[in-house]
């Protein structure tokens, strides 16, 4: 019985697992989580449009018709490549065959102490602390009885103007400027600020134009300020310096960077500058054809000559990628060569940016929406790809309702950091 | 224009400020959280039943229709009944009329040091903090290598057998052995221990036979091991001592007694000896006549001579006496005496308990039901009480999506205390 050990069950190592099947093999999925987690809508639980259990499905029930895959929930701490195991904080796994799909944790450029004052949007627990500061920043601003500091509470500031910090400022807005102004008495919550900073001189700035432009209209038509062309100089506690200006703000969200997950500083094999795993063109580590890595763990440019992009498509399609792979190398009795063994080619199916609650822009190819239709697209195709006919259900049901009524349903204030 | 406070968004404070309303009068609401709390279905959110937001409402959300209610989310300190006035964390309220209606905490029985070891369940936080333990446990018995060991951390312990101990060992023997069933592989979640300890000699004690002794057959064909006439000695890290005998247990649940919230130590007026506010037959405190406790703050026997239970629908009832009582003072423009108002009267409109997943027992009166018929009437009325039409839908949603599936939808662990 061949073993194939899977560690991370997100989009990629969920992908993998799926797809490979034999009655010859079994496979350990590690997790650190009991869950795989739907990360493009994490930013609608952080502003309490959604639930925790809407965008995360446990992975023992995705696999629960299984029986031959073990989940299993874990910290990696370190891979021995030419041992061929796998350490964890409470044990080792041998493998015959590796994936290593264990994405990307927030980088915060080399400025660690930035970590406590901006929060990053990787994990269930960064939306929820991202919710909680929010709601409670605006709950202090109601009974603030100095207008300077009952500003700087209503006052948060989104880095990063990718497809994160956009969704994540326009979600924002409409929080602040409709949904609280049902909500509070005594402050004017028009009086919020979002502010969303970014470096480059236009948002989104790899979609083609006119996108960007359209993104930034429909951003400044809900009330975000856009600051282009700024890099952030430092960040403390409840402040952001940019340009050489302060900003104080009681919320501070951090979408500019992420970083390869640190264990692939255990392997020995070539990185690139942000952590990632320098692969074969099969999604194989040099050296290693047993081992894979793939989705934005690894760094890869395909047969075209292209990077393959850090989004959950490319994640996917390389968990399918490489489950063929070792399909074909069970089906062969032998592991191949890398270079016996076909390569990875991204098949880019478009990419989306939401910008609130009806407007979004979208592109694939010389294909370009954006409005009204682009947001329709947008919703159909992040239900369909939502695991889980529950949270379908559910989060369909959340839309209609906040969609219908201005109203967010999990504006829930849980402080489980501070036990009373 | 009068001011009234009132302290707590439970049922009590709730149902006071929705049906009190005067043109002259305006109310500021105080809660420590934001959010109403359906406690009656806290338990499901413990075992992974319902999400958070299923069974809270934004209080700001309640009262957004009401001008005249400003939601304060803050805690009290103190209350001084002399200046009339209360003390906040964040500031002072003056008051003409005071509604204490602050509830119950998880009391210990004078042993606080059993908190950290066994879980109350009176707060969302709680719910979360026991839903992380047995699903942690459950993961780490999955790859425990030694068998006592993983015994230990597949038992659980549920202290008191009243309504909520009663419901909450009901659902966790179905997540055991219903739900986890399907999800572990290497573990056979059937070795699981579901035990419930009680000190008197049937559970819910209080209700007319043969309500008991059918409670106690329906937590036995789940395989609850109910342990009667037992009372716990001593409560430790992972142990519990009940009859000199040590049980061990990876999680600890505490539903066995709650004392009045301390707020009313600073009161200085007369208190019984679990801490609650000895009030006058009209719900007032004596020598204050501008001044109500309502709900299991207070301690009142009616006017039949009973004493009035801390159930939900009394603190419901006393919410609009105390209202009525108000509106009719504003009336006559003073405030009477407490003499002069009519008093309380506990209409006792009959009391329900589910086991599990299709069983109940409820009595009203001589009226008697247990069984598939109790379980419904028990689905409807929970349904008709819960707040929020968005509530309604998602828990009638998660309930028949759960009984048809027997599954769980929000089996996610999210620690939200170590961050890592």
């Amino acid at each position: 019985m061949k073993h194939i050990v899977v560690l991370g069950g997100g989009f990629g190592g969920l992908a993998f697992t799926q797809r490979f099947r034999h009655e010859r093999v079994k496979i350990t999925l590690v997790d650190q989580t009991n869950h795989h987690l739907f990360q493009p809508l994490l930013y609608q639980v952080a502003t309490a449009g959604l639930t925790m259990p809407d965008v995360s499905e446990p992975l023992r029930s995705v696999f629960s018709g299984r029986p031959d895959v073990s989940c299993r929930m874990d910290r990696v701490t370190a891979i021995d490549l030419k041992q061929r195991l796998v350490r964890l904080e409470n044990g080792v796994l041998e493998y015959d065959y590796l994936v290593i799909a264990m994405g990307a944790v927030t980088g915060y450029f080399g400025n660690p102490e930035w970590e406590s004052h901006a929060v990053g949007l990787k994990s269930l627990r960064d939306a929820m602390e991202i919710r909680r500061r929010v709601l409670t920043a605006f709950e202090h601003a109601e009974t603030e009885e100095d207008p300077e500091r009952a500003k700087v509470l209503k006052t948060i500031v989104v880095i990063g103007g990718g497809p994160s910090g956009v969704e994540m400022a326009g979600a924002l807005a409409e929080l602040a400027y409709r949904v609280f102004r049902k909500d509070f008495r005594n402050i004017n919550p028009a009086d919020a600020r979002i502010i969303l900073i970014h470096s480059r001189d236009r948002v989104l700035n790899y979609f083609p134009d006119p996108l960007p432009q359209r993104a930034l209209k429909s951003l400044e038509r809900l009330g975000v300020e856009v600051m282009l062309e700024s890099r952030v100089e430092d960040i403390g506690q409840e402040q952001v310096t940019v340009g050489g200006q302060v900003i104080r703000a009681g919320t501070i969200v951090w979408t500019a960077g992420v970083v390869a997950n640190p264990v692939t500083q255990t392997l020995g094999t070539p990185l690139d500058k942000r952590g990632r795993i320098e692969v074969e063109p099969d999604a194989s580590l040099p050296g290693y054809p047993e081992v894979f890595a793939l989705g934005d763990i690894c760094s890869l440019s395909d047969a075209a000559g292209q990077q393959v992009p850090g989004v959950a498509p490319a994640a996917t399609q390389m968990g399918k990628h490489v489950a063929e792979l070792i399909l074909q190398d069970v089906a062969a009795g032998k592991i191949r060569a890398s270079e016996d063994r076909p390569a990875f080619t991204y098949l880019d199916k478009g990419t989306m940016a939401t910008i609130g609650r009806s407007k979004a822009v979208a592109f694939a190819g010389r294909w370009k929406l954006s409005g009204l239709m682009a947001w329709l697209a947008w919703l159909a195709v992040h239900l369909m790809f939502l695991i889980g006919f529950r949270n379908r259900v559910s989060v369909l049901f959340h839309w209609i309702y906040s969609y219908t009524n201005y109203r967010s349903g999990a504006r829930i204030i849980v402080d489980l950091e501070n036990k009373k």
